[in-house]
């Protein structure tokens, strides 16, 4: 499956025979009264949209969003931006590559040696009432931690992104708390592993991502907060005593600040360095998004996940 | 004992001999190295500093903070502010008043008396899950909720305020629920009950009131959030269920904005009418408090609950 | 006229055939050279836009916006947006619907309830320089404050809605006031009556409503105040008594901060209240317009009237 | 009167005795119990506080602020601030200097002067609205304008600084209206001559300047909007001709910002360019009072009027 | 040259035969596969787009964006803005019209004019440090700043915008410095010719301006702080004398805040005023520009530059 | 001279007799009319206030600020804070301790070990530009850099903090280089040497440090930035290569916002990440400061450099 041509490989006027993700297909008619078929597909290099003109209902029927699909198309172009015209579209047949999961664009680490990494991790996390929470939720949630984003849009937005990017801060973490030695290593590695978990139910899955309802109405800073509590209820632990103050603290204040949806500022110099170091790694996974788009010696056009900036790619000499 | 003359009441030069609440005491030495005690003392109508002068050691060693204390002195006045010179100052005896209780200010009305009338609110919470929870959590807490105040200084700083204060606010959201039929008024009972509960965990308790640790590190609105979690798991009811999430959202949003403390901002109807109620009720308190410290067409020093406003008290005609 | 089908309630690809408000009209060229018509119609339960291909001259200059006229149509969409496409298209004849009122959107309450209601309203402000202005701009501006919107768009944009919007924050104040004794019910009902009335002066009236030059350039809130003004030197009162002085403040006060329009912040309660009561009456008006066009168990879009806030609205079971 | 040596003139321990204006005094009591008078006088040249110990009740009784007194005192100093010891204290007698204005700082022109150059800048408003206005309230408030300061504090709060602020922007408006032939002159000239008016009654006058309960209720803004008014219906002008509605937006709008206390923000050009030549002439002002009070090549205190700045003063070379 | 009929003077429907510059062009595909250019052009009067349908490819590689074009049209009408359609398109030949600059808006005054102007103000500069820095900058830029615009877009965004917009804030300040006499007007002329300077190295050039990389990264505050630097150091001057500190302060602080991109707040009176002189201008250039494209008695359309505010152009009478 | 008692070791009432670094001495006179002099000392440990009562002019004119004294005096309090009250203050003689430097806070490394690990990393530039630059200034201003503090008071306002600051950020971004390759670690490496550097025109000196006339009106991030450009022109390297273009960006960049002082944002990924490492070692070092002044257990004084945040210090077990 891999070797086939990607999206973001053909030109202008190019004709385009392939497997791709269906994200959304609409039927619409002409001002001519003409059925069309408005349709985004998507592989891992990219997602793009276009219209299957003199379209029957029929054939848009069969098609299901969210399944692969056979497609041949021109590759065009919209006021600047490339767009498809299709010629054919059907739902993929036995036989034929079906797995969704070939067509999501996915991170730099496989969920097994992502997993090897935490295992690790967690040995290092001496303080046994940290070390017992983050297994407890591990045991839980393992699955959900490898394969869902980090976010539905923006920074580590790719299947596995969540477990990618907590390892990355982790790893930050470590060096961090080498060269200061007045900061608790487990502490920021419970945190690290920990802060983001709630996505698993804020976010619906690792494929066409939405929030869900709790996501929405609760976020996932007080959900993690929540299985937290629970699971230290469920180990008969004091919900009270320090350390777990610490623990629920240090995560409650990953935002840094309250209008950024910490209900708390970090009051402890865990939680700040915490938080310090996801806006660091997130910072830089969108820099590198948005780099991978610009040509070198080019300006990025403005970037939201970058508050509005528009980046620049130095020249390659 | 509530014959007593009250601090309020004395004049400038008036000599005073009472009972009262030691909220501190410090051995200080003059410049000519004179042993002297730096003391705050209250009764219900108000607190006062003033120094003790050539105090001895065994004078001050007896002295308990946040007991009864046996006072004489003279009522005077620095920069424009009450101050007392005292001329003696001892623990009350037995046989003396001793009810820490009696020198504190307390609300409108008495813990019975909002006893009863949450009793009959929770009646009106229809809703099985909401009921549940409340009275789970009330059966937890109610003594604490009837004696705590509502905030370590400013809005409903009194013993029993907290009680008082949800209880103006089911009082109200009565009132618009009636008038606004597609509210749904058990959702904003049990929003008006519980919104402000985890102060049971975040404050100390009733008198000498100063934030737990839990309370600076988790906030009240989390604390509150995770007792309901915990009730519901204790209740055998399922934690994703629309019903749960909707009184959780309710009660995380109540601050209204993210940069006031709350995790999301209010996203159904009950989550914002509640919020402006309790602001509401808030600012009212806030305003009652300083108006009795104002002179009728006066304007009053600036509050820093009101945004630092000094507002005005109209003439009395 | 009422038992129409209303334009909500046709489904996609279905004839339309009725009689609608015209709202605007112009003629355009298609880039093959030929004539066409861009619409936009409305009644009661909608407005929609679209297109009468193959126009003449003569059709588009018997329209005339602001007028009734009937239409043949297909509903159509267009990017997920409902769109007509217009078959015909003429104005009203004789003796066909031609009662422009019948088709805009209507508040829940008629003209006349409304002045019963204020009526006996005016009657329960007790001191007299309140009621006698009150009751002097009633007299200039009775028709306009039961016919025009409270709002060019958003909350209580619909015929009515100042004089209900007003009404809706006068029983608020009158529950408010009874539950906190310290209020003065005269000042707040007084400044729910006018604190609105000055938007019939900065709008131009109940139908295509567009803000005026006065509207502009100084806006409803100093509008009514100096209208207040006039009042009381007409009236022969003290334009400096303390009476007067607090009416205009609470109304100049009612946006609750400078950075909203209001010359002043709220110095006195019950500018305060009132400030609040209108925020809440508009809050769940907005509320209710959403949730109107969002489906049980769905999130809204943003709504710009809920500073971008995308709301829930809860599963019916 | 006016050789008298000024009280900035007095050196550390150098005695003291002059006649100035009292401006606070109250009696205390030390902790020996002895009473003593807290003093504040002022002259031209600046204000200065101080004790007058074992004082009698006798002495502080025939004490009244606001009047002339005569003094002995010593120049001391406090916590690097000068004070006086106060020998002697009493009421100026008959034949003594006791016109309190002698006593005020003032501004650089006499209110003769201004007079006249306000009646040359009357004549240039052509526009015969806008010239009717500004003779009418002129006459209504001659005085006070060349008399009452600009404010309570801060830039231009000297006797007479109300006038002389609003020449200043007037000369400025000439000069810019000039420049940019766009510019209406008129527009701008009554506009400057007007903007400030309202201070006439937001202030108490001249001497010892507070903010009135109308000043801090409605502010000046708002107050002259209410004179244009009342005088256009005197003058029997049309109220909502474009004439007087450029000229109420002129006034209203010249904070520049909503949250500076403008109802609206500047939307007509000669709006905007008062606000811009007010802000210019009022940071004139406060630079002059700042350096004034400043070493060449050295950087002055934070100044609350200039943003909190430490602004610098230029070595003179 | 001068003669041809702009633009903005044809109708609707009017053909239109003339030389124009060309701004932008693009070849794209239709639906149905047929080639089309999409054009922009400019005159001195305004920019204009449109479609030539049926291009050929030949048709479009002979067009080259910045040079001048002969065009035949017709204006069109789309979404209420004007458009073209292209019916040919080709580059200007040898003896017709070729010079860019009579295509380009140009400002109120001609180069030869402004540099007069310019020379005589360098004398007024009595400052020797300040002059000879002045002197060296404007022989190393001349022409760029009687040639380049004061912005990309926005205020004076014509050729020769950046030395219009610099002569006027310098005739302001001299009438402001002859007013207020505490001020150095040498320092207030030096900062006003150069404070915009670096402008010459932010943008491209004259014409399709631009932000160059320089100008991106660094920006025209510190480019022209950096040549100052540069010019002292050539002319031996003494780099952290105070004529040299005051004049890099008035250039740096010519934003007035630090979010504008100043790196200091104006802490010297003169960096104020030219602060305040620069918004004044800009705003009148602003206001001008927007109210040029707005009928008499109508609000404009929102205005970016003039922080989206819709402002009015009084009726003319 | 190290094994002397520090400041921080006396406890209440304790006599004194030490070496010590005298900040400032002010003679004053007491309400009785007799002479004293306001002092403040310091040593390694901290600082301190006091009074020496009945003191001479003559004691007091042999005192030199900055230099060292010997003192005898009893440690009291004054408002819960530790103050002196000195029974003898006099110049160190000869042969005494009077090498202030012994009497100042310092860093945890000694400037040589800075100096030999500095010269380790500016091998590792490997890009020619920014080597050459950043030798150059470190020739011209090595010993400044290893002596002068990172801020006038704040974080690493210790001799030799802008040294270790700068080393503490030099180590970091080789960790976070390491994780990142697409970091070009030169850059990062030359940014962290050089961000700061401008402080050593900025600050007066390692001792009693204040902000010379340079650093308030130009700022150490412009400051530097014009070293780079007169190092650049010196070195002969083209001002407008990308390399140079890319130096000064990101230190021009490194504040991170307008707000904070930076012309530019960071736009290059490179800048993004040094203002990070800024923020979080200059955080951690805060940290330090306010918890190392703190009880395990307690919460800290509320901190200015923390923005206002009363940090918490977990209980040690």
């Amino acid at each position: 499956m891999s070797e086939q041509k990607q999206l973001k490989d053909y030109q202008l006027d190019e004709n385009i025979q392939m497997f791709a993700l269906l994200k959304q297909a609409d039927i619409r008619v002409t001002n001519s009264g003409k059925p069309y078929i408005a349709i985004t597909i998507a592989d891992r290099s990219m997602e793009i949209s276009g219209m299957k003109w003199d379209a029957s209902d029929e054939e848009f029927k069969v098609l299901e969003v969210g399944k692969v699909v056979f497609i041949k198309a021109v590759r065009q172009s919209y006021r600047d931006k490339p767009q498809l015209k299709f010629l054919e579209i059907r739902p993929a047949h036995e036989g034929e590559p079906q797995n969704v999961a070939d067509f999501v664009p996915s991170g730099p680490m496989k969920a097994l040696e992502m997993e090897e990494e935490v295992n690790t991790l967690i040995f290092k996390i001496i303080n046994p009432t940290w070390q017992r929470i983050v297994r407890f939720l591990f045991n839980q949630y393992r699955d959900q931690f490898f394969t869902y984003p980090a976010a539905k849009s923006n920074h580590h937005a790719f299947a596995g992104g969540l477990g990618y990017h907590s390892l990355s801060i982790a790893r930050l973490a470590q060096s961090v708390a080498q060269q200061y030695e007045q900061l608790d290593e487990s502490l920021l590695l419970a945190g690290a592993l920990l802060h983001d978990l709630g996505k698993v139910i804020e976010l619906s899955g690792p494929i066409a991502t939405t929030y869900t309802i709790p996501g929405n109405l609760i976020g996932h800073i007080v959900l993690i907060d929540e299985q937290i509590v629970l699971a230290a209820q469920e180990l008969k632990l004091d919900l009270f005593s320090e350390d777990l103050i610490l623990l629920r603290h240090v995560i409650l204040a990953h935002h840094g600040q309250l209008e950024y949806g910490s209900p708390v500022r970090p009051l402890v110099q865990e939680a700040n360095v915490l938080h310090q170091l996801d806006e660091l790694d997130a910072n830089l996974q969108s820099f590198d998004n948005v780099l991978n788009e610009t040509e070198p010696g080019e300006f990025s056009n403005r970037s939201w996940a970058l508050d509005n900036r528009s980046i620049y790619r130095p020249s390659e000499n």
